[in-house]
């Protein structure tokens, strides 16, 4: 009862002001709080069932080409002397993000992990010793409730910008992002609905090219490559956040905008491009609102130095790892029936070397700009 | 004669395009042409006089109150064995530099890395093997023209957000950084004023707030605490890139906003501090356009765990590592007369342990924006 109690407190003078997917995510908490006195009235075990986050529940569905959840389910018991932390830590994981809703507030994980930490009254017991120890149950609460991260009011770590012809309305302020200098505009943690506000009529762009780094934006960005070519410019320092795959995921289905992706030739460029496309294997539960099946691979080639008669100073020798995580990319259900890619991969490894996209400088500094990326474009040779 | 034609290819396009800096630098780059020129020409052997970027040419001005170059010159000799490969790439990058400035163009430091590296004719060596070769050159030509690498055409990676209430104009687009919802204005890696225009008729903001990570940033953002203090926001995600310093310094200096920096209790927070205010040693003769004399340390005290009643459990135990680095860092000739940063210190070191900002969300999610900083404001209380 006290946990109820606590749980719901505010609820009214949330509802009133929360928006109608706080509302859900809410009302999802709630149910999450009333199986556990549901449990306690009828003198019952109070147990979470949470869908498991193994490997081994991890499938790809090549009908919505993305990886999904399977069905499995395990059990969180309090009543259990190996499990009742876990399930204390489960139930405050879901207070703290009711309480974050009803204050209308986001925080960090770091700052919830801070926000919920504690000794536990009369005992030597933290709550958690360690981020590590809050992460996870985070991710429990996520696929529980089958809600985002940023649906519980949480946010990542923020990278990647944006330029392009497309004007947003963030929290109320409009952006032009046409009009955003040599900076760009920085791509919040959190671009849900209620945050972020895309609108057809108000863009122009007939594509979006995400670049993997952000000096290789700032190229494009320099030679005004969106503006020629009528396009959206973003990039995700490297593996892009959450806020940036969202923020795609979103140009992609809701303004129906294709999206390319130029990254380097090497396993790091296929892996993010993987990610991007199909979701990731560690968080695949979120897939259906991240991947962007559509995904196009616009990156350098395995035969680019040949066909762009690249010097030969520009190869990077495969390294063991680069070879291995290769072989496993290879083997990814959603690439291994696609002949191209598995020729492309091939390739890289009989090359044994790898190319970066700034290799491309070494023909001429905007060599990318002006040849490589148009001549792809329009001979609409791309990777799928 | 060869190399001087090479680099004083297009010289009168340039000239005619170029910005007033632009002219000065490319003046430094013919002038070091010039040189080796002249050496040819009285049959004498060319030489390079760099400055030493060594530790020990390396001092503080207790007048200026930053790390400065002392006078040591290194000599590079064209026939000399072991120089003869640095001579060469020293022009090389200079003449890399000058075709950027040309063209109007600006490169990653990676970039100029791939359009230099070739093999040299008739021989099986490469101008550069690895960047790392490329990256101290870089810095030898910095130093020798006594050029900003921004003034070379040269940007780094870019990281760090700003919102507040000034308005400034980046490369002929307005940017009103008061109403940049809630991602803000992306600080592009250069700001020099051929780029940024900074005007304090566009100003209305009375400081700068720094503070170390986006997440504490998105934290402040959405409490809006730059409207209800009247200042400007930013974060450099760690230790703040190049941009960032030289935008924070440009803030300083020419609008002269007071800056104050919310960092974390531990020595990689007092790092950032001293580098954002004295400058860095590994790069001390950029100090003179980067370094902040007058920023003011508002980060989290030795003290704040019972200042601020913040519960135990938010202390995190110094490692070995912290420990050695928080005796170097009282041990800079900035900090060592400063009784209050030698108190601060010790504190810490008999505390053993640190606090990040993070940790005031224990006390309430708002507690840093609403409480924590405006008392330190009011109260004046920062370390100098």
């Amino acid at each position: 009862m006290a946990k109820r109690k606590i749980i719901r407190k505010k609820t009214t003078v949330a509802k009133s002001k929360a928006s109608p997917r706080d509302r859900k995510t809410l009302a999802s908490l709630e149910t999450l709080a009333d199986g556990v006195e549901r449990a306690a009235r009828r003198k019952r075990e109070p147990q979470l069932d949470i869908p498991s986050r193994t490997l081994s529940n991890v499938r790809y569905s090549p009908r919505k080409r993305i990886i999904e959840m399977g069905s499995n389910i395990n059990q969180r018991h309090l009543f259990n002397l190996s499990q009742a932390k876990a399930y204390m830590q489960t139930i405050l994981i879901g207070s703290g993000c009711k309480k974050l809703i009803d204050q209308g507030k986001t925080l960090s994980i770091r700052g919830l992990y801070y926000m919920l930490k504690h000794k536990i009254e009369g005992t030597k017991e933290n709550t958690f010793e360690e981020q590590s120890d809050c992460d996870p149950i985070i991710e429990d609460v996520e696929v529980m409730l089958n809600s985002l991260r940023e649906e519980l009011h949480l946010y990542a770590d923020k990278r990647g910008d944006m330029v392009g012809n497309i004007t947003i309305i963030d929290q109320g302020d409009q952006i032009d992002c046409s009009r955003m200098g040599s900076g760009g505009y920085a791509i919040p943690s959190i671009v849900e609905p209620e945050v972020i506000k895309l609108d057809r009529k108000n863009c122009d762009a007939k594509f979006v090219l995400h670049v993997e780094k952000g000096t290789v934006w700032q190229r494009f960005n320099e030679d005004k490559f969106w503006k020629t070519h009528n396009c959206i410019l973003t990039h995700g320092a490297g593996q892009p956040p959450r806020g940036v795959r969202r923020m795609l995921n979103r140009l992609n289905t809701e303004l129906k905008l294709p999206v390319y992706c130029l990254l380097d030739n090497d396993p790091w460029g296929y892996y993010i491009y993987s990610v991007i496309k199909q979701g990731s294997i560690n968080l695949a539960f979120e897939s259906q609102r991240m991947a962007i099946p559509d995904a196009r691979y616009l990156g350098l080639r395995s035969i680019d130095l040949e066909r762009c008669d690249l010097s030969p100073s520009v190869m990077i020798a495969l390294n063991d790892n680069d070879k291995k995580r290769a072989g496993q990319i290879a083997n990814y259900p959603w690439f291994l029936k696609k002949r191209a890619w598995q020729r492309e991969i091939a390739r890289m490894l009989k090359n044994d070397f790898k190319l970066e996209v700034e290799a491309l400088i070494s023909k001429d500094i905007s060599y990318v700009t002006e040849t490589y990326v148009p001549e792809r474009l329009s001979a609409k040779d791309w990777l799928d």
